[in-house]
């Protein structure tokens, strides 16, 4: 078992760019700013993607049992 | 990990307008007055944004776990 | 953070008209006898509103997990 | 923080005829014969009303996270 | 309070025939054999009521968090 | 109370042909290797039922909160 | 009770191709970096399986509590 990876790629993530799915089929991309052990997320510049469209949503936090998965920006 | 991010995000918006939004697709906005580790909210001079409509609510105590993200004012 | 303020706003709300929402869209109006840390309530003189309908229920008790927000009386 | 009041109503109800709203919308009513800290319940006599109709169960134990509320008898 | 009587209605029925309904609606019938504090069951010759028909599924295991009610013989 | 008994229905079924019903309606059958006190499951020659037809898959991890009953083979 | 079993089945499978079923109908596919105890999962080269297309995603966290089931790879 190699319990702390997630922490791991998320502590890289930090600071960069990533795309959140969450249940219910919302998509948020923007910048990790901050995470803890219940997947909460802060993010920067972030905006929700719905369809085609955008909204801007600038800094959110994000409860973490919503989450479905975090995909860093490729290394 | 910076597992305290949300946590200050939060306190600096206390006494701030945020946008709230809750599982099931409800819209708040209102001026954050505090929040607990549940992320249960309070919220003064809320109201509930349904499509074109808004409904005031006053001031409300929103239970953490209908919370999807919670959206501060720019800083 | 002020983890104790959602409690005080409903400890200010005994003995007082609330407007409840529940998981599923369910409305209850009616005077808060009492809460606990679960959000467990009690409401008495209650009625669930149904669209343009009411329907009385008396004293009831919410339990906590189904609470999504809980609307005080103006002070 | 009044922590006590709702056990101290299903207390009192104890014996007595009990309405039941379950998550899903299903609605139990019969008499409360026991309760625990979970909200699970002990219903004697039960019926079990889908619209118009009532379905006799006996006694039963219900799951108490399948609860919304219950509604005592007037006193 | 009386914490204990779902136990020990669920104790007097081991043994016997019940009726348990769950989560989603499925309806199962047939000998309770054990159960455990999360209301994990053992079914023995269990069958699923589906509308009008019913599929012969043997010796059970029911996951306790799906159960929404349990309906003991009558005694 | 038998709390031991569903452990001891599984424990008997390891090495032997299960059924599993998951939240959702899924249908796993296959060779149950090895569970958890979750529920979580390890299944040898799975197959999903979907329907009339099935897919295989082989060797799987269920991850015991999707399961709604386990059906061993008769003894 | 194999207790373990899940685990060392996953153990077994870091570094290879696995197939991942998520509630709600996500398929994902990858190859599985690591994973702790609540099976949050990392996936490296992982792409998500929409009917006929598959979106690529690249490195992933996924929550755990979204797990259904985790394919390993034929041994």
């Amino acid at each position: 078992m190699s319990a702390d990876m997630a922490i791991r790629v998320l502590d890289e993530s930090v600071g960069k760019k990533v795309l959140i799915k969450l249940k219910g089929g919302k998509i948020i991309r923007g910048i990790l700013e901050g995470f803890d052990q219940h997947m909460n997320l802060v993010i920067k510049d972030s905006e929700e993607i719905v369809g085609e469209e955008t909204n801007h949503l600038g800094t959110i936090v994000v409860r973490g049992d919503n989450v479905v998965l975090i995909s860093p920006p490729p290394s």
